[in-house]
């Protein structure tokens, strides 16, 4: 098949684009109507060997997750994904019909966090599949992560740790029940952006946010560096997924490392005052998501963690590409 | 030098931001003031090994053609460049200083073109080097390639021809005069993307645009082909860069086929009702490069090209990823 040829039946995967999509992809260059608000902007790439193996994640998930990680980044401004653009790099192993695998998953993302793709660029690579999505949203009032303020509550979404134990699973490390173990994948394999708790975030006046893709750990250490604050939690209150804590014993390994150092959880941390935390609370009630409070932002620097034996410095060692390989150990 | 270090370390070589950019890379996302106008959204990437060899380019020059590409999409729209994020899959072989001279040559081409990188993203690849950048324009009367009609002039911006001539010098192919071959050497190193005649073509009406990046024939068809149009040129008013005509004699090629299927010149060629094209004519004066009509839209399809010898019929037959390499013969 060729480049127009393939390019036309992956457009046709994609659900009908957002009302405000004037040109959708096919010209040099998409059209889109103005939003009134802000914009927010931010890419990603996802690489075959270094951010998913074929033996970890189907295509179809693949083509969710890589517009579900951006589709995060833009809840953790308080933002809506608006539209995106896809860019493949195609290895010599990958068929036509892989690809519209990939693109009825993009769809599906798509058609669940209310973007549209309006274009991309498929070129071939000797190299490892390469998918790059670049992603514009809206916010009324982007939340940064150098907001946070001592005296602040730290919260996070959700439940922490499940991606990476979930990744251990799919490569077949010793692990839980078969029951867990689904659940663990399926962690792994289709992150929930928290679109509408980031929104909820915004409006309630939070101080700061980030998304956890990299390790609560690193993000916490990325706020407090931003914000210059010192953010100090509690290990008993990181809100680990009880399958974690099941793997982990199985795995002989510490659930809160998973939490900590694990990443692609694509939950939300941040700071915020109390009055605006508790309206955070009261609106989080309709996502049927538990929003937790952590710890606190003090004066100072750095983040440390009370544990039962005390204060422990938590370091800043997150997934970091040149220096350690995630698919690896 | 850690992924951090290296981001903080490539953002300093960009220049300071637009005055639009409300908060610039090193949130989760970039966040932007909204334009009144319609926006444009686009993306390009480029693989070593099949857009580019380090023998072929300076990385600077790449960092400034992988953003002049993508620019001249959105030039291709008569629209103006605003923001960009950039992704980089960095193979093994490649140092951060190397990274460094290629944001240099990225930094120039956003003070050049008025834009501003508001992002990345920057991952490992144990294949080869991929850049691939996504951008966000303006375009108060975003100009298709599908509004030609019957009766209008086709025209082409500039000299067509010069980049794959380029590729041919920079491959040490027997070429012209040294004068010639350092000409052609920048048209393929340094593209330069149309935004003033594309702005120029937009308010003078104009009906069809396309930039040349996969070669006249291509881009003539694909308006054919999307406005439902017959495209006559004439082989004789085809603006031929006159070092391409040196380099065809030397290299035994027809310096035409540079021009049709060479491709990479990223100049406009576009489709306007008389009047349009008389009054883009003489908004073209400002610019210094010539606006030349080659023939006409007439009722039916396809692409035809008026030669000593007769009608020809033109294919589609540009830079094709999935058929062609072009970095080979």
């Amino acid at each position: 098949m060729d480049e127009f040829a393939l390019i036309r039946t992956l457009l046709e995967r994609l659900p009908a684009p957002r009302p405000d999509v004037v040109v959708a992809a096919g010209d040099d260059a998409a059209v889109v109507a103005p939003p009134t608000h802000k914009l927010v902007m931010t890419t990603d790439a996802l690489v075959e060997g270094v951010h998913f193996l074929q033996s970890t994640i189907t295509r179809h998930n693949l083509g969710y997750k890589s517009l579900a990680v951006s589709v995060s980044d833009v809840a953790a401004m308080g933002g809506e994904p608006l539209w995106a653009t896809v860019t493949l790099a195609v290895s010599p192993t990958w068929r036509a019909a892989e690809l519209v695998e990939l693109y009825d998953g993009l769809a599906e993302a798509c058609s669940e966090f209310g973007c549209s793709v309006v274009g991309g660029d498929v070129v071939s690579t000797p190299g490892p599949f390469t998918i790059s999505v670049a992603l514009v949203g809206k916010a009324e009032r982007p939340i940064l992560r150098s907001g946070a303020r001592p005296g602040d509550i730290l919260f996070v979404t959700g439940w922490l740790g499940g991606s990476a134990a979930g990744l251990d699973v799919l490569q077949g490390k010793r692990s839980a029940s078969p029951v867990a173990q689904a659940v663990l994948a399926r962690c792994h394999q289709r992150p929930t952006p928290r679109i509408g708790l980031g929104l909820a975030a915004a409006r309630a006046g939070v101080s700061a946010l980030n998304d956890v893709s990299d390790g609560l750990a690193s993000e916490l250490n990325e706020m407090a560096a931003a914000s210059g604050v010192r953010c100090v939690i509690a290990q008993d209150q990181v809100p680990i997924r009880p399958e974690v804590k099941e793997h982990a014993r199985f795995a002989d390994k510490l659930a809160i490392d998973y939490a900590l150092y694990g990443g692609e959880d694509y939950e939300l941390v941040g700071a915020a005052p109390r009055e605006a935390f508790a309206r955070l609370l009261a609106a989080a009630s309709l996502y049927n998501v538990p929003v937790t409070a952590i710890g606190r932002c003090e004066e100072g620097d750095g983040v440390v963690m009370r544990t039962e034996s005390g204060l422990e410095v938590v370091e800043a060692k997150g997934y970091n590409h040149f220096t350690r390989d995630r698919n690896g150990d």
